[in-house]
């Protein structure tokens, strides 16, 4: 059934009424007729199965019949904050990464960043990336959307961090982010949890950087010898970490 | 240092001769000179210091002075038979997949590829995929070359898996890919070994398919509820493997 996440005031009662590009969508590109079913998504967790009452090619009113709580959110919630990347590959890390399970997205400018954020950043890069998120969480039945954070700089990012927090390293040669992470999940009594990583941009961090995290108690970790591109570590990371805390394959 | 992954015959003794593409990179493009080092690769695994001798447009000798074992390359033999993309996905995928340490990819034709293969398919794409795949193990300071075979039909493909054989499957409910690669580990007393990983089309895999490959010994795993595009599919799945085997984050 075709998934769609509706704006908070779109469900009143067990009346969905939409708008705007929703109901173009199910009218003209979807070609849905009254009596069809959509499921609905208010990104509260919950799914609600809607009978289609009414589709014009600007409003479509529908009523819910049923509804289940989304099975498809992963335990852990993964923050990765990311070294801003060209706009091409930080869109394809939305895309990925939502797939994939990441909760939230916070892009660092870092000291080696090369697209420089200004005040207009946002606004003009975000209805996309919103929309490419939203898209791919829909298509991935996701019962939730992942935040997407306005930039922070790289500092003021690390003052934020929580859970196990860790920093991709490449110069890191002690520990893992598989040992971190089993050491992480020894003392645990249950399944889940908070995690932050911190990826560079394309020129990787800088020792200036990297000492700052650990100051504020940022673990580094290496992924290994082979030294992978920066939108490529991040989800690869990320991807280790949710299949080491049983994100990835959970068949119950 | 650059890395340069060189023709068989370009090594004879000591004396590194290199023509074509990979003198004008190193003339044109990188500006080298006389006096200046590379690392020269000959996709045996070992790493080859040499100093440049003469640096000509067409023409660049040099003399190997040190060499080193890679200690980059994955423990672990991956084989990824992935269900045929777009070439864009199928691109991307090469680039990522060797960039993560996979070893072997071969392209499957399957019930529902929408690319058609034909004789010329290889001629005609391969040039450009091998040198993605080169260009990718260079960065990443590979030792070796992950191979890329011609395609195969599906049903083909399943009779040439070998070590420990996986297909993903959406309606696999039973055995995560995680129970599977643990399972296989707790009988194996050395790390690494060979996996073959079959990933379908945009489409996913038939039943018939999924059926056939069980009967050739290859078990269906979950990678959970998350529907991941083919292209993500492969890669993610390809990344929990290296994973768990110990090949992503050896520090040692």
């Amino acid at each position: 059934m075709h998934r769609f996440f509706i704006p908070p005031d779109a469900l009143d009662g067990h009346q969905v009424t939409l708008t705007k590009g929703i109901a173009y969508q199910i009218k003209r590109v979807l070609r849905l007729e009254a009596g069809e079913y959509i499921t609905a998504l208010d990104n509260s967790g919950w799914e609600y199965s809607v009978k289609l009452e009414r589709v014009d090619d600007d409003l479509v009113e529908g009523l819910v019949e049923a509804k289940a709580y989304s099975l498809t959110e992963p335990k852990s919630f993964l923050t990765l904050y990311q070294g801003i990347l060209k706009a091409n590959k930080f869109e394809w890390l939305l895309q990925k990464g939502t797939e994939l399970g990441i909760s939230r997205f916070v892009p660092l400018s870092c000291q080696r960043s090369v697209p420089k954020i200004d005040a207009e950043w946002p606004t003009a890069k975000y209805p996309r990336w919103q929309k490419i998120i939203s898209e791919a969480a829909e298509q991935c039945r996701r019962g939730r959307l992942p935040t997407l954070e306005i930039p922070l700089p790289f500092f003021q990012g690390c003052d934020t961090a929580h859970g196990l927090s860790l920093i991709l390293w490449e110069d890191e040669r002690e520990t893992s982010l598989k040992m971190a992470l089993q050491d992480w999940q020894k003392g645990k009594k249950m399944e889940g949890g908070r995690i932050s990583l911190f990826v560079g941009p394309e020129g990787g961090f800088t020792q200036e950087e990297v000492e700052y995290a650990f100051s504020k108690g940022i673990l580094p970790v290496s992924l290994g010898r082979r030294i992978l591109r920066a939108e490529s570590a991040g989800l690869i990371a990320s991807a280790a970490i949710l299949y080491e805390l049983g994100d990835l394959g959970d068949v119950s």
